[in-house]
C-alpha cells in the first residue's frame, strides 16, 4: 500500500456554473428584471459582508461559449453554509432565469509533500491565509477538474511517496514561474463530487491560461498521470457590471 | 473459474436523488405549497412507523450543488416495498415539484471473506443488525456507486481467492481506523442497478469522507480495482427543518 | 480467421421501459385516466389473444428506480409486428402519459456450441419452445443488454472456437445450478440494438439474480470478456393490478 | 507512414432519424394532420422526380424501438443539395411533429484496395452505378456506423497496406457470400461526421442482418479493428402506407 | 519532463453552432421573422465593420445534418470582446428562436516546432497576418476538435522534441499538398475548451476534407497520437442569403 500525502483542508467551496434564460429574461416585464436584478445584488452584497468579516469569500465571473453565462464561486466554512447559499440563490427571483450548467463541490485543500516541521498549520497565518483565501478580482478564470490516473502502468497510486514527491515537485516549479501571472487555487473533491480535484485559475492575461496548462502538459505528472475534465474560461464581472451584463 | 466471496444480503435499498423544481414550486399558491409539504410530511411520518416496528428504515438529506437538492434513501424487506414506497412518493402532491436527479436500487450486503463458523448469520443479532440497519441521522452524508475492475491486467475478478482476501482484510483495515468518524453501509447492486455497489458514508464531520475516500485510493484494492461512479454529498435534513428547506 | 458458433433465432422482441408522467397523468381528470387505462387494458388483452393463439408473448413488469416505471416486453414472430405493436401502443392515449426510457430490439436465440446431429432443430419440440416461448409470469425480472469484449488481450472473437466453447460450457453450467430459481430468455441483437445480447431474467425471489450474476462474475467469460449495460429490475405487474398501480 | 487506400466518391448522403411527437400530432385536428401528410407525401413525389431523373436518391424506413419512429435516407451530388432538402423537410408542417433523434452526414464510398488498370472509374457504369445508386425497397434496413481502431497494437492506420488489403478481402468475401440476401451500401464520413463510415444494410429477411454482421465479427478486421456506434433497425415504408402509419 | 513546443498566440475564437427552433419560427408573424432576422443582418453588418477595421473577423456557413444549423464563427483580440459578442447575440430577437447546440472556446495558434530566427513573430506581416486572419468564404467548412493521445505508449507529450518535430513536419507536408484545395486554421485551446485544439477548413470542393483527413489518419502523428471530437460540416452561407435560408 502507498502512502497517502497530508493534505490540509480549508474553506468549502461551491463552484456554480448557469445559463441565463434569455428568452424567458426578455419576456417578463423591465419591473421584473429590475426587481431580479435587485434580488441578486442583494445576494452579492450580502455576501461581500461575510468576506469583509473573513467568514468566506465568493466571485462572479462570466463565461465565454455556451457551457455557462457566468460562474459563483463560493467558500464557506462549513458544508451546511455552502448549501445553505446555494439554496439561498435558488430562491432569489433572479434565478429563475438561469438554468443550472456545473457545479462542482470541493474543500480548499494544500496537498502537503514536504511538510515542514517549524510551523503549526492550525495557526501558520500563511498557511491559513491559503486555507481561507479572499478570491482574487483578476480578468480572468479558468477552472477544470481532474483526476490522478489509475491506468495499467500509469496508475499514480501505486507509485512509492518519494517518485510522487518527486514529481509534484517538479510540477509546482512550473506553477511557480507564473507566479504573478497566474494565481492558483486547488480544491480537493475526492468523496466530494466526481473528480479528485478542481483547478482554479485567476489572470489578467487570458493567454497565459493556456501557456501554463500547455506547459504543464509535457510534465511528466500531467503527460503520464492527469485527467482532466471540462475547462471553463470567462472575465471577472464586477458587480457594478450586473446589470450592465443582464440588460436586454 | 475464481470462486466468488459469500455474501449476506438484507433489506433492499433506493437511493432517490431529487432536484427541487424551484420555479414551479414558486408559481403557486402558498396554499398548494403547504398542502404539498404537509403530503410529504406524511410520507415521512409514515415512514418512521416503518421504522419503529423495524420493518424498513429511511433518511434524507440535502444535496449539495446542482447534481440533487434531497436524497431520500428508503430500506424494505423486499424489492415490492420500496417499488410501493417509490411510487406512493411519486404520486404525492410535493412529488409534482421535483426532478427525477438519479435514483440507485441495491440491496444491504454483508461480503464476507473471512465467514465465521461459530454463528448463524441467520440469527445472529449484530449481523441480522447489520443486515436491517436502522440509518444514522449523522451531520452528513456521501454516495458513491462502484465497481471492481475487470481490464487487462488489472482484473479483480480474475484474481484468487486468497489475493482478494489479503486485499479486502487491509481495506477493511483502514475503514475500521476510522471507527467512530464515519460510518459506512454497503449495498450489493450487481444484478439490480448499473454499478456493483453503492457506498453509503455517514459523518459528522464532511470532511472525513475525503481523508477516508482518499486514504483508501492508495490501498491496492482502490489503487488498482477500483472504478468509481459520481459522488454526492449532503447535510442531515430533519423533518422539521423541511418546511424551512422548502420555503420561499 | 475464428469461426461463428451457429445460432438459432426465433422470435422478434422489443423491451420497451417507460416513465410515467406523473404530473400529467395527475392533471386530467379521472374520467380521462379511467379512459386511457382502459385502452391500455385493450391492447394487453388483444396481446392475451396472441399469446393464446401462440402467435407472440408478452410481459409487463413494474421498475424500481427512476429509470423507468414500467417495461412491456414484446415478442411477435416478425419486425413487421413488433413494429406494429410498438405503433399501437404509441398512438393510445395511455401512451401519451408515459415518457420512452430505454428500448432494446433483438430476437430469441440459442447459441448453439454444441448442436447435436440429432434433432432438426426446425422442428424439434423442445427447441421451438424455446425460440417461440411463452414469457414467464415470475415475481421478478431482470433485464441487462451485453457484449463480448474485444480489447487487447481479452478479444473474444479472436479466441478459438474450442476455447470459446469451453468457457461456454462452464457458464451454461452456473446458470444451469440456478435451475428453478431463475429462468433466462437470452435475445440476440447484433445488428439489430447497440449491445450484441439482451439478457432476461426472471425469479421468484429476486436476490438470485444477485447471487447468479455475482457468480458468474468471477467466470472467465464475464470476468474477461463481459462488458455489461444497464441493469433493470422489477416487479411483475399482473394486469388486474394495472389499475392500482396507476390510481392517483 | 502507411498507404491510405484509393477511395472514389459519388452522391452526399444523409440519413435522417426522426421520432414523433405523437402527442402533438393527437393533440391537433384531422384537417392539420392531414394537411401535414398532405405536404410530407409532396415532399416525397418531388424525391422521386428527382430520383426518375437519376439526380439523386431516398428511402423512407420505419424504425424499431424508441430511437427513432423513422429514417429518411437521402442521396444528393452535392452537399448543398443535401442540406437545402434537409431544411426543406425542416420547414414542413409534418417536420413540426418530428424530434430530430440523428442524423449522418456521408458520401457514398468505393474503397478501392485493388484498384483495377483496366477502367476509368469517372465513366465505367457500374463503378458510377456503384456510387450514384437507386436505393434499394427491400423489405428491412439496418444502419450503423463504425471507425477503424487505433488502440495500442490495435491500429488499424499503423497497418502496411498489404496486410489491410489482405484482411479487407477476406472481409469482402463474407460479404460476397451474402449476395442477393444483404445488399450493402457503404458512405465515407471521415471530416463529415463523427464516425469513419456508415453501413446501411438492406434485406428482406431481417435475420441475415444479424447472421452477416454476427459473422463478420470474427474475422480480424471487425474483432480487432472495428469499433461500432449505434445500430438502428426498421422496415420498409412505401409511400402508400404514410397515412396509415401515420393515423391517429 | 519534455520540452513543450512554442507557440504563438493571436485573436482569440469562438464557434457558435446553433439550432433552430422551427416550430417557434414558424409560430410567430412573419413581422416578427421580418423584425428578427433584421436584427440578425445587423449583428453581421456591425462585425463586418469590425472587419474592413482589421479588428476581427467572422465567417458564417449553414451546417448540414441534426448537429446543427448554422455555425457563426468569430474573431476577436480579447477574450472580453468575444464574451461581449456572443451576449449581444443572445440578446437579439433573433436569438430566441435558435437552440445552442455546441460552442468551442479557442484561440489563433501557430505551433512553431522549426522556429525561424530570422524574424521577428511580433511584427513579421505574413505570422501576423496568420495569427490575425480574415476567414475565407469558400464555398465549405469543416470543423472537429482534438487532442494529442496520452495513453500507455501512445503518450506524445512524453515523447522527445526531436521525434514530435519530425512528425509534425510530415504531417505538414501533407497539409502542404491540399494547397489551395483547403485551407486550415488552428486554434489551441489548451486551458479555454475540452479539447486541446480545434481545427477549421474551408474548401470550395467538400470532398477534399475527406480525402485530406482520411490522408492524414494514416500518418502517424494522427494514426497514433490523435483523439478527435465531433465533425461539423456546412455550407457558406451569405448575408445576402439568410433571408431565404430562414423563409418559411
Amino acid at each position: 500500500m502507498s502512502e497517502a500525502a497530508v493534505t490540509l483542508e480549508g474553506w468549502y467551496c461551491l463552484h456554480d456554473f448557469r445559463k441565463m434564460d434569455w428568452a424567458a429574461w426578455k419576456a417578463v416585464s423591465s419591473e421584473e428584471r429590475e426587481h431580479a436584478i435587485h434580488e441578486f445584488l442583494g445576494f452579492l452584497e450580502k455576501s461581500e459582508g461575510v468576506q469583509a468579516r473573513k467568514e468566506g469569500s465568493h466571485a462572479l465571473y462570466s463565461i465565454v461559449g455556451q457551457k455557462a453565462d457566468f460562474m459563483l464561486m463560493l467558500l464557506r466554512p462549513t458544508l451546511e453554509e455552502v448549501n445553505e447559499l446555494e439554496n439561498a440563490f435558488n430562491k432569489t427571483s433572479f434565478a429563475q432565469f438561469t438554468i443550472p450548467a456545473y457545479s462542482y463541490v470541493s474543500i480548499v485543500e494544500l496537498s502537503n509533500y514536504n511538510p515542514s516541521n517549524d510551523v503549526d498549520p492550525e495557526t501558520d497565518p500563511m498557511i491559513q491565509g491559503r486555507l481561507k483565501p479572499e478570491l482574487p478580482q483578476w480578468k480572468h478564470v479558468c477552472f477544470y477538474p481532474m483526476d490522478k490516473r489509475r491506468e495499467g502502468n500509469d496508475n499514480w497510486y501505486m507509485l512509492p511517496m518519494e517518485e510522487r514527491k518527486k514529481m509534484m515537485y517538479s510540477h509546482g516549479m512550473i506553477g511557480r514561474s507564473y507566479a504573478g501571472k497566474v494565481k492558483q487555487i486547488i480544491t480537493g473533491s475526492v468523496g466530494f463530487d466526481d473528480w479528485e480535484w478542481g483547478v482554479t485559475l485567476f489572470a489578467n492575461d487570458a493567454v497565459q491560461f493556456k501557456k501554463l496548462v500547455y506547459e504543464m502538459r509535457f510534465d511528466e505528472v500531467s503527460a503520464r498521470y492527469g485527467e482532466f475534465g471540462s475547462f471553463y474560461v470567462g472575465n471577472f464581472l464586477p458587480k457594478e457590471n450586473v446589470a450592465n451584463f443582464l440588460h436586454v
